[in-house]
């Protein structure tokens, strides 16, 4: 279909929507609060509004990437915890407001900030990446021969439940699991724990950096406080780090790809974390599969999404049909 | 190409050729010793007879399904520990014996059994497939969008060198690094630490099933045993089914598949092991990827890998280039 391609991330604070040009660079773009209501049908008539209005009287393709767990390939959500949404078919809903001149696909987020990354950023090029995204919880995606993998519920690339422990000890997880990797690495798992230790008596540098308030602690203090020798921070990345990168090495034993994208807020500010997951990934991982990858930090922040959504949609990947 | 679809499934001990027909059985086929000499040379050779002769003058694909680890997507094989090959141009120099009539694909054997597996065995008509295969060692394949997965060096798969364990008593396995699944769970790794600890004074049942003989207990004999009630065997598979089961969810959360497609020599002569990791793997998968997947035993037995490579060269993937 000739016409814009249009990209919009989807989240629980802002919604984003841009025109992406013929090289994946950001033409202009619009950001909006998503504020209340938050119901589908006010979302879907607000987004379709700043499409319209980019669009220009043209039609096109949007690509939609929500933090949501989808089901299937034509754009139902199954649930939408930031967005407050449960079994909401968004896309065929977009897709009836915009009418027949636009074409819709909706992805999972973190897929389409890692199959921007692809296209367009720090996997550019690549036909088989594996990206991971390390914030408050962590999530990832795949391409695989080129191609984004969505898997047979559109679930695939979900590393950060993954399991490093399996005894009856293990951490649980917010997804009613126990010893999922997100529930040791996540950010907001380790802030939860650090502030717990401080507040048992723990001793680390990361408070200082805090200004001395135990809730005011958060990872990026606690890498702060690693790379300056603090032994609390020091054991902390160390008890930490083989696990996510025993995760990732089995993933890349697994996958084989060419590209491993690291990225997310926690990760991005944890520079000291960050060194110490890819040395021991080195160790720990599989000699053929790590001989094969190189390992890039995420590249396109927040426009990853929107050009890796606008790209899955011009390219005609799971959109939803009329 | 017209022509005929052959598969050739290259041991460390037999060679199988054979006609596939075009709803993937086997038409003819033919089986030799691969014997000695085993240089390069002379197996092209003798292939390449037995490929002729098949064929009745007509052309055709052939693809070679071999027990190997591959480099690129040329038919180069990187090492091949049973027919003691190393840096070996396979691919090329078939290619080249065959003549223009002849197209030439060569695939890792478990790769091809998956994709076997896949086209027309226990995963027939699924787009994404976890094949994994428990035998001396443990091996694995991926099809993802429908396509065999190779991933950047040809060494996508190698389900069995994911880590289970990570500190500094973690078991040695034969790649060179320690922790991986396969030391625990390969069945050349069970029976030597089954009969190291009989050796030592463990009693089991297992003994008994193998007539006395302590040389003789394989994993077969343990899995009698925990079927049996031994207590023995039964804490010895009650440890491993988590480690395999861990494994295998971890896979399926970050792929995704609507099959796993679980074979093998240890894993299907182990009814007992195989029900267990069954049903650990439903407490300890991801929910949402676990509800996806349905776990199904391997079906065509050695056809698979006929079947598969055949099918893979016909369709053109990773043809050696002329």
């Amino acid at each position: 279909m000739a016409g814009s391609k249009i990209g919009i991330d989807l989240g629980g604070t802002n919604f984003r929507v841009a025109i992406v040009g013929d090289n994946n660079e950001i033409v202009t773009h619009r950001k909006e609060h998503v504020g209340e209501p938050r119901d589908p049908a006010t979302i879907v008539e607000r987004c379709a509004r700043v499409v319209e209005d980019l669009a220009g009287g043209r039609g096109g393709t949007v690509g939609v990437g929500i933090a949501a767990m989808l089901r299937g390939r034509e754009g139902d959500i199954s649930v939408s915890p930031h967005l407050r949404w449960r079994d909401v078919p968004f896309g065929k809903m977009l897709a009836k407001r915009l009418g027949p001149s636009f074409s819709v696909g909706v992805y999972n987020d973190v897929n389409a900030i890692v199959y921007g990354e692809g296209v367009a950023g720090a996997a550019r090029g690549s036909r088989d990446v594996l990206g991971v995204f390390v914030g408050t919880g962590i999530g990832g995606g795949l391409i695989v021969n080129g191609q984004l993998v969505e898997g047979a519920s559109n679930t695939a690339g979900e590393i950060g439940h993954c399991k490093v422990r399996w005894d009856d000890d293990a951490a649980p997880c917010a997804c009613g699991n126990r010893g999922c990797v997100e529930a040791y690495c996540g950010g907001s798992y380790v802030q939860a724990r650090v502030q717990k230790e401080l507040a048992a008596g723990a001793k680390s540098k990361a408070l200082e950096l805090a200004g001395g308030v135990i809730e005011n602690v958060n990872p990026g203090h606690v890498d702060q406080a690693a790379a300056d020798g603090d032994d609390y921070a020091l054991a902390l990345w160390s008890e930490l780090a083989p696990l996510l990168a025993a995760t990732l090495g089995n993933a890349i034993a697994v996958l084989n790809p060419d590209k491993l994208v690291l990225g997310g807020g926690f990760l991005g500010r944890a520079p000291t974390l960050y060194q110490l997951v890819e040395t021991t990934l080195e160790i720990v991982g599989n000699r053929p599969s790590q001989e094969a990858v190189t390992v890039v930090p995420a590249a396109l922040g927040d426009d990853a999404g929107l050009v890796g959504s606008a790209s899955l949609a011009a390219g005609g990947v799971s959109l939803v049909p009329r």
